[in-house]
């Protein structure tokens, strides 16, 4: 049976989520469809079949509201969901908060983050397709373990365009997935015409995620027996993380609690969409009205700061158009240490839902975030990853504005992963060389004139 | 209620122990007293009592069977406990064995180890009696990490004298334990007598454990609100990690089975003692007769190619002397991956039962224990620490077995850690750096010459 001990809610193995929860099939306005980035028209499905499989393509743009989870992929799932709920109680006292503090914790994946929901089920499709390599690109380095992770459950082959800077600055993420089994690739590389125009270019090229995206894409364009795979962004990637909100909202339910507040942070939408759209779903429904957030860094404020509008996908410009709150596809974000919030743009969902102010957001700089990590660590144990820190940071906001308020909130964050390969990121920040980068909007008046045009 | 979800067993919150288990409630010849390296005769209490608090000590040497676990440390312990146990039936198939192998996974823990179940006990007495900083040393890490965490949690200052080749060799380890408020130095340091004599000698002295605990050891008597907190070897650190045999116990109870064989890595043996006791207590009662192995390294065979026999604890002489297997306090083991398990004795307790044939143990060198290591990886999705893969290497050997003996045997291997920050000995290992270190009797004529003379 589900039970709280006082700090955790277990779920019994009954309650375990069998569906993914799609948000499609509540929202009043879907995003438009991509756009195609060669004809500026509307993408065709046969375009996209050449690098995804058919029911990811399906799972893109169905409005059925609920997906079966498959029997394979909820068997992976058991390895780590489900995800523990906490209530922070320690942390709470700190404060000093009449509050509740209750966080899911996704870092007990062996991925160390909650990316493996969607590479376990991106790689079982593939393999049901026939196909035997995946192929992707990672830039900080938690996607690409995850689908290392996956590839090898599955006995595929995987490989990975890890932009040169992180190659070389990030040996152990890079050993991580090697012992995987994967073969990773410092980008650009020669193997593409991509990085060899780059290489001809600046054969020193610091490489960046546009660069090895369009690696990676180019490679499964090339080979019928290789898929690419996306860690963000797109709705079937959202659909899958939903099994994060969906466990958590049976979790609270058994404790009788319901949020006033749910946060995540939110880079390309993947961990914000997986522990809030179930939350949201109850706002659509009229059936609860909990305030959703999601937080994302100052250096790159997407939804606080951006344009609501047609964007292209990566830096380069090779992939489907999508309307989306955007700094302009080439924007380059300050260098922060949560690289996994660096993302010009944010999932068409995400960014429908915002601009429909169904969700808020929220930005911080990263010297409060890290402050906040630290706070939390020390009270709860785990050393959160600097892109998770930005939810515990408004979190804690959240906390100290009841106790102004005198109310007792219930506040649910997700804390994504966990921080073992972030630790020259809390050197900075313990040694007090870490810098804020605070928003200039004069940063985007370039990248946003660089808009692509599109007939709809 | 405690249930099984079919890959791994969740204990309710009614089954979580109370109380640890005591072994030498129950052994029939108890390991003889600690001796005085001072007087050579058997250490008095008031010795002990300048570095270590009464409550520890009493646990030191009391025959009650059951010590009760105080209410604030479970409420500790649930921030992690009760660690899954898991059914490594993908590892199974990948064996093509009749076998059932489960598995404890203790790097749930913040940690990332079995340390911090012991860490909190230890800091919850001194705090109890009235000490406000604890200090000690760490060669790998794990250790270190775990106390860092410990004292955070309860509000103390921890020091830790980090042998100087691993501070600069893993400046992350460091980085962690800073992270959660713990001041590192590198040792040998000019703050102590011991590390102030050694760069007198050797100004550019790398360390060693010994050095670190010597100087750890003499921050503790010379200081009133400090003691020091030993992470392995002693009976206390052993009765608090047998939290883990205790919930292995019920959780395999909960699916109708007994283990045939139980295996875990031993350096100190805090591990191996934490999964093993509770099934060691069956054997001593007549109960049952599970095979119990103890699994260490070939370069440092303590309990295969040792001398029972009194020796100090520390490589300088300045603990107290216990009878144990030993290789010689002063030898230096050669330089392997698996650090944790790099210690030239052995618990008594764990020394005693083996000698009084109840356990058995087996050694393996270190690249059969990395391909393990790695096979267990890609089924199971963990990557573990080298320490912790020496008991995988054997849960695998003993399933190979059964295949060939064509038997339904129950393993069960306690998995002790995660490898986050042992990713540079993945590397030696994947481009075939790393080599074998097979032991040779002649390198420990010297070191066994030196053991300490005692009257008993």
């Amino acid at each position: 049976m589900t039970h709280f001990d006082g700090t955790k809610v277990i779920l019994d193995a009954s309650e375990y989520p069998t569906h993914w929860y799609n948000i499609q099939a509540d929202m009043k306005t879907l995003p438009p469809p991509p756009i195609s980035a060669a004809t500026g028209k509307p993408a065709k499905p046969e375009e996209l079949a050449k690098i995804f499989p058919m029911a990811l393509l399906q799972q893109e743009m169905t409005q059925e509201r609920w997906i079966e989870i498959p029997e394979a992929v909820q068997e992976f799932y058991r390895l780590w969901r489900p995800s523990p709920l906490f209530r922070a109680r320690r942390l709470e006292q700190l404060l000093d908060t009449p509050a509740e503090i209750w966080y899911k914790y996704e870092g007990v994946s062996p991925a160390g983050s909650h990316k493996l929901n969607t590479a376990i089920a991106q790689a079982y499709y593939n393999k049901e397709e026939g196909i035997e390599n995946l192929v992707t690109e990672t830039g900080a380095g938690q996607w690409g373990t995850a689908l290392s992770i996956a590839a090898a459950f599955l006995g595929m082959k995987c490989t990975v365009y890890m932009v040169k800077i992180s190659y070389n600055q990030k040996p152990y993420r890079r050993l991580l997935m090697e012992s995987y089994g994967a073969t990773v690739y410092a980008s650009p590389t020669a193997r593409t015409a991509a990085g060899r125009a780059i290489l001809a270019e600046d054969p020193d090229s610091p490489g960046s995620l546009g660069i090895a995206i369009s690696e990676a894409v180019e490679e499964a364009l090339n080979r019928d027996d290789t898929n690419y795979a996306l860690g963000s962004v797109l709705n079937h990637v959202l659909l899958h993380q939903t099994v994060i909100g969906l466990e958590a909202k049976k979790q609270l339910a058994a404790v009788d609690r319901y949020p006033d507040v749910v946060l995540a942070s939110c880079g390309g939408g993947s961990n914000f969409g997986g522990i809030a759209f179930p939350f949201v779903q109850d706002i659509l429904s009229g059936k609860a009205q909990p305030r959703v957030l999601a937080i994302e860094p100052e250096a790159c404020p997407t939804l606080t700061q951006g344009a609501f509008a047609f964007d292209f996908g990566d830096t380069v410009g090779m992939t489907p158009i999508m309307q989306m709150y955007t700094l302009g596809h080439s924007y380059v974000p300050a260098s922060i240490h949560a690289g996994g919030l660096r993302y010009h743009g944010d999932s068409p969902l995400v960014s429908q839902l915002y601009h429909d102010q169904v969700i808020g957001a929220r930005a911080y700089g990263q010297t409060q975030v890290f402050q906040a990590a630290l706070q939390f660590a020390k009270t709860e144990g785990i050393l959160p990853a600097p892109e998770s820190a930005h939810a515990i940071r408004g979190a804690i906001d959240e906390a100290l504005a009841a106790r102004e308020a005198g109310d007792r909130r219930i506040i649910l964050f997700n804390l994504s992963g966990h921080g073992h390969f972030d630790l020259a990121a809390y050197d900075d920040y313990l040694t007090g060389r870490m810098k804020d980068v605070a928003f200039d909007p004069s940063w985007t008046e370039e990248s946003l004139k660089q808009l692509p045009k599109v007939e709809r």
